[in-house]
């Protein structure tokens, strides 16, 4: 068995009851806890000093980190995040100064969303520091925004800039929980997820659960000015289209619309929300895989990397 | 900052909203999410190796202890679990019949107490493998058993037997969910609490929450048969008595109750459950401390450990 046929073999088998709408495999679990018009969104999420922050990261960084990646989960799905319980794994002789900072952290980007934290529990975890945190929210039923639903002929829209996230701003970035919202609320969303694993490779996400395709327009695909500064800067930094679609962790927002919205929504957006950048990257198609286009041709663009033609 | 002061401050300190029904402090978070009827548990709890389990500990035991655990927390509220999300931290290289086996001593547990489990994150922690679960459970209003609510004169009730939960019992116990909402359908309990710290740790709980003491009854504390043989087995072991009173991870119910509503519960419970041993081991008192009586003196019982008189 490898790890692909272990988390088939493993999600195929949970036991399910009759609350759950969504299992696993989607930004998060939605139930239905019997609230009225509401389904119950619920998620939880790691991080691990060494890979998701280091020691010498200042601590309300780790702890805001921590939980912006909870609640870009919930935005993924177009909901309201409501409550998060929290573990945190410490070695021992720990300084209280750095767990108070930490929960500082955490605590001012949950007043930020409404979210209270009503529970946390902290264990011996010697060699490294890390925190699991759980989160409930809620989303209108009929509101919720899945992974699945793409239809081929729909724009593919991506929110702010992409690349070079691990230079600063993966860790103080606010998740996109208005936008989401107001998405769900004015348009036809067909399918949402944020971007954790990069474009290229969230995009797949997407396209598997519909089983189509996609193409996208290279140069509509934003790129930050950190990529950008980065491969100029070293030369054996990555091109900036690269960075842009594979180097993960930029917790914008990825949806697909139907292709008669896309204008009217890229209107209201800008009214809307000024500041964020929204850009039409492509669209879906009915021939699976994910292909990039520019001015002379269309290239395939498999796994992390680029397949080079002649 | 001691850690005392620290999680004080902490506790103080977190964001709350409207939803919020009991925050940090007791077995479980209860919100109000607007369930008719209804309240919703929220709980996290951990387990890492080398601390709540061993490499070598079975992998089936490992799942079926981390779930337990929190379902022995939604059993002290007298709730109902409904739903768990699982986070794995595992060492690169793990094998995944490994996995698969935890997730089988989850599952089968799950399934028994009609639990779904909805989604999970398996992360890198290379030196230690650690499970956070996030556990949802409901109750209804009215029906919520906390920790206070502990009256003078109250009696003191323990299911089960007590000490030697290590040599084998903390991984493979059943969460005692029936017996508990059997109890709050019943009778007015007043406070449960489940014991995890050890009786005498966790029967503090409720005496600081009730602002109250308690007088145990030497000779009615039930001692496991495990602690009584490890002690004529190893003259190093402690007396069952103390095993009884300190050594933790039973993850029996521990509860008081009106003394009028003491008999009628005990026959009650003895035609409901009778094949597990119900204890009333002492009295609430409105005098602060926990205290020992044996035939001849009442002794003060502080901190983990015996207070030796002359």
């Amino acid at each position: 068995m490898n790890e692909l046929e272990l988390i088939r073999h493993l999600t195929q088998s949970l036991p399910r009851n009759d609350a759950v709408v969504t299992g696993p495999g989607d930004d998060c679990a939605v139930l239905d806890l019997g609230v009225p018009g509401q389904l119950v969104l619920f998620k939880t999420d790691a991080a691990v000093e060494g890979i998701h922050f280091m020691r010498e990261t200042p601590p309300e960084k780790v702890g805001h980190k921590a939980l912006a990646r909870c609640l870009s989960d919930v935005a993924a799905m177009a909901g309201t995040p409501t409550a998060a319980v929290v573990t945190i794994g410490l070695p021992k002789g720990f300084e209280p100064s750095f767990v108070s900072a930490l929960y500082d952290g955490m605590n001012s980007l949950a007043r930020r969303h409404g979210v209270a934290i009503v529970g946390g529990e902290t264990t011996t975890c010697p060699d490294r520091m890390f925190l699991s945190i759980a989160m409930l929210g809620s989303v209108a039923k009929g509101k919720c925004i899945h992974r699945s639903g793409s239809l081929a002929g729909d724009a593919i829209y991506v929110t702010g800039e992409l690349g070079g996230s691990l230079a600063g701003r993966h860790l103080d970035f606010e998740p996109r929980l208005a936008e989401a919202r107001w998405l769900a609320e004015h348009f036809g969303i067909h399918a949402m997820i944020d971007i954790s694993d990069g474009l290229a490779g969230d995009l797949r996400h997407l396209l598997d659960a519909a089983k189509a395709g996609a193409e996208l327009l290279q140069t509509a695909i934003p790129i930050s000015r950190v990529a950008k500064l980065q491969a100029k800067a070293e030369s054996s930094a990555r091109p900036p289209l690269l960075a842009a679609l594979t180097d993960g962790e930029d917790f914008e927002l990825l949806f697909t619309v139907a292709a008669r919205d896309a204008v009217p929504l890229a209107d209201a957006w800008r009214k809307q929300f000024p500041d964020v950048k929204l850009s039409c990257i492509g669209k879906i198609t009915a021939e699976p895989g994910l292909r990039l286009r520019d001015k002379d041709r269309v290239m395939p663009f498999t796994g992390h990397g680029y397949v080079h033609f002649a």
